[in-house]
């Protein structure tokens, strides 16, 4: 007899639709870990009716991991890849969500000048009150040393912008998936003149001796994770809370116990 | 024969709710301006029955009004009122929405050391990752030089705290009612040990010459609540946009234009 | 008898040239404030023979006032006459000196885009380093919103400059002199398009109720002068010691008590 | 016959101390890279008689090496060694020189609370009046999650220390020998209570993959080493040159050319 489990940690929504595919007795709910995930998952409510955390919409998931842990370790990564001076260096960011607002600001921090491209006007105007420049997006390339797009789309920076590039610009994608560069068309059309770092995949989870996110931004994401797991485990939470975000509670008590540490 | 308004420009609901207790033909509809007004409002939605839009909700009003704005006020201030140095000083600023998010960052950025006290664990932990200390409420006002309220709370620092400052302190409250620091109290107590700056009342209205907030969230302000006005004029929304947030477009609208100046 | 001084305290080296034209007897010595009167001064040291302490080239006097100090009260003059936000305002500051650097770094923390001119290639290096776009000198005309001199020479900004300028453009002089910027030629012919604040005359010492440097910069500076002359005074410095700078142990002294406080 | 080089680059003084025990005709001068190296052969200026110019004492690498790129790579380090956030974490670093500086600015601005401790007092109130906590050394001890030593003397943190500093503080040496912190008397006595980064030796030339300082500071001091060079093989600078810092107009060269880049 194959033992199921009780408890599932999705990740994109794939386990939740495969139960739905062959229900089976004993399951008591789950967390999601993504956004997309539970964009996937809300229209299906109704059947699943089990308890269904989102770990991704905590705040703590946001300011910890997405803004600080994201722009540390990909500042970080281009300085262990590059061993390039972040002063005296203009740097474009495509998007200013909270992935793109931490690469910013850590490189304003680290004393570069900073130029955000985002096609949402409501984000390009905080950006531009947050101290960034907010240059059409031709002028943007035009005067970079260096390109950091974090903003989940696809081709963002294709062959075609080459002819705006400076020599020397380096290129580099922080999103999830390595389609916003087109690393594989402008280095073979770039004869050198540019650079694109670990081949646009994401460039804090490549390269040499890659380390991902901060040990504390990880232990975050766990305790917000493990702290669900128990509320579900413990029916804490019933099947009302059907693909709902991380009760406040949970929030405050991973926080609580962070900053006790 | 008297006229009547078309349109309402609300703040904390009292015009909406005069309506309701003395209705009349020909209102379209209006807005609201605070966040108190759209909970006293809510309830109303069905006797209302015309488009009221929330002016306070716009992320716009938050980053560029309630964090910028204030923050650079607040900081103005402490320097109009006192032309003391801001580098040196121990500041401890008691709240961290968004009006403390600003006063902190600005106080930092100008070579403060800052402290943060706030009740909601989630947001003592986004201070303390944005580079705040985030002391114990008592420890906080022990070491403090100057002490800033941005809270909405009531009786956030009393005369039961004066043993615990510093001689030459400095206390200011930038939050909307001057409840929040006990200034009579204090002052007859302190024997001109500590200061409380313009008396508790909200320290970017008062002293001498008073400024309020930049410019350019005042007319960001404006432009929002203009921009709704003319949609509720025009009939672009209707009685379903009942107590609800600007609308999306309008905040785009807004931005883009404030962008292109 | 007319009493005679037995201290001086210069500013300018006005009254140790005067001494010298008609001396005197019972003079110990004194203090200079500034640095060109030590350059006035320097070549009669022979023939002053008492003990003269040059107060400005005092480090601390380069951080505390130059720096910090003249940085604040421009940041705080700026946002005191215009009451415009730092924020999303691109900023050129000519000359990169201790004042310069405060200003520059001031603003950039204040959220503007800062650009920097100085003829000096070293300084321009640094400026470049410290996060500081450097253009050349037309561009960073044509792009500013603010420009701010303060680099000691004469027609920094003239109206030959105008037609670079944006309208709206907001100007204003740190440095010590009114003629860095040509005030009242650029006002005569700009017809409102652009505004030179308070006449070209030091920004933070004009406009309504100027407030001038930090106290705690002016104490450091009257605590600085104190300890000199009370080092010619009590005879801890002899005629050896004519037109140097401030003893090491007393800018030790001023700093430890400062500290202390 | 024995080829006898016409031009010493020196690094400490050994190679024109050496020439000294044994002349040879031939030889145009050098350049000595350290200031320990600059002390050394200033008494023995008579006997050298040959231009010798001293690399360190530019300002330009006082700013780009010493501060910013010293501060950049420690941080760097920190980030590439432990993996850990540096937001939310007490840093204490010891030492306040150029290098001091560029460290405790770096940390400061990667969200870190930074106190510094020094012994100057001049220096100590340039750290206070730029942001930094300066508290009491055993104090800056207990309170550190990071203590960095950057001071150039022996002895700065020792296992007598180990009782102040609190379970899990990582300890660093920025400085150039490896004395500064006792590392092996910590380590041994501390049973795991807390860890010293590479042993105690320069934590940015050492641990996994180290980097050492950024490109372009390299760069910086290779042109002046190398334009210092021309200016002595070509007799652009003359014996009267012994012992004497960078021409000003080869800075100045060297600058104009890396912000030509």
């Amino acid at each position: 007899v194959r033992t199921r489990p009780q408890l599932l940690l999705d990740n994109g929504g794939d386990l939740f639709v495969r139960y739905l595919e062959e229900p089976y007795d004993g399951l008591l709910g789950g967390t999601e870990e993504t956004t997309s995930g539970r964009m996937r998952l809300e229209p299906l409510r109704d059947r699943i009716g089990l308890p269904v955390l989102v770990i991704n919409d905590s705040p703590i998931k946001q300011f910890a991991e997405n803004r600080h842990a994201v722009g540390q370790s990909v500042l970080e990564s281009f300085m262990r890849i590059t061993n390039k001076s972040t002063g005296g260096k203009r740097v474009t960011v495509f998007g200013y969500g909270a992935c793109g607002k931490g690469v910013a600001a850590n490189f304003r921090n680290a004393y570069s000048v900073v130029s955000v491209v985002e096609r949402n006007p409501v984000l390009r105007l905080e950006a531009m009150l947050d101290g960034f420049l907010v240059p059409e997006r031709d002028e943007a390339l035009r005067t970079a040393d260096v390109v950091i797009t974090v903003t989940g789309a696809e081709g963002v920076v294709t062959v075609a912008d080459l002819p705006l590039l400076k020599d020397g610009t380096i290129l580099a994608n922080a999103g999830h998936f390595p389609w916003e560069i087109d690393a594989a068309g402008i280095e073979a059309a770039a004869e050198g003149r540019v650079t694109v770092l670990t081949g646009g995949h994401m460039v804090n989870l490549a390269g040499p001796r890659p380390l991902g996110n901060s040990i504390e931004s990880m232990d975050l994401g766990f305790a917000l994770q493990t702290r669900c797991l128990e509320a579900v485990a413990t029916g804490a939470v019933g099947p009302e809370s059907c693909v709902v975000p991380v009760p406040r509670a949970i929030d405050e008590a991973v926080a609580d116990g962070f900053v006790a540490l």
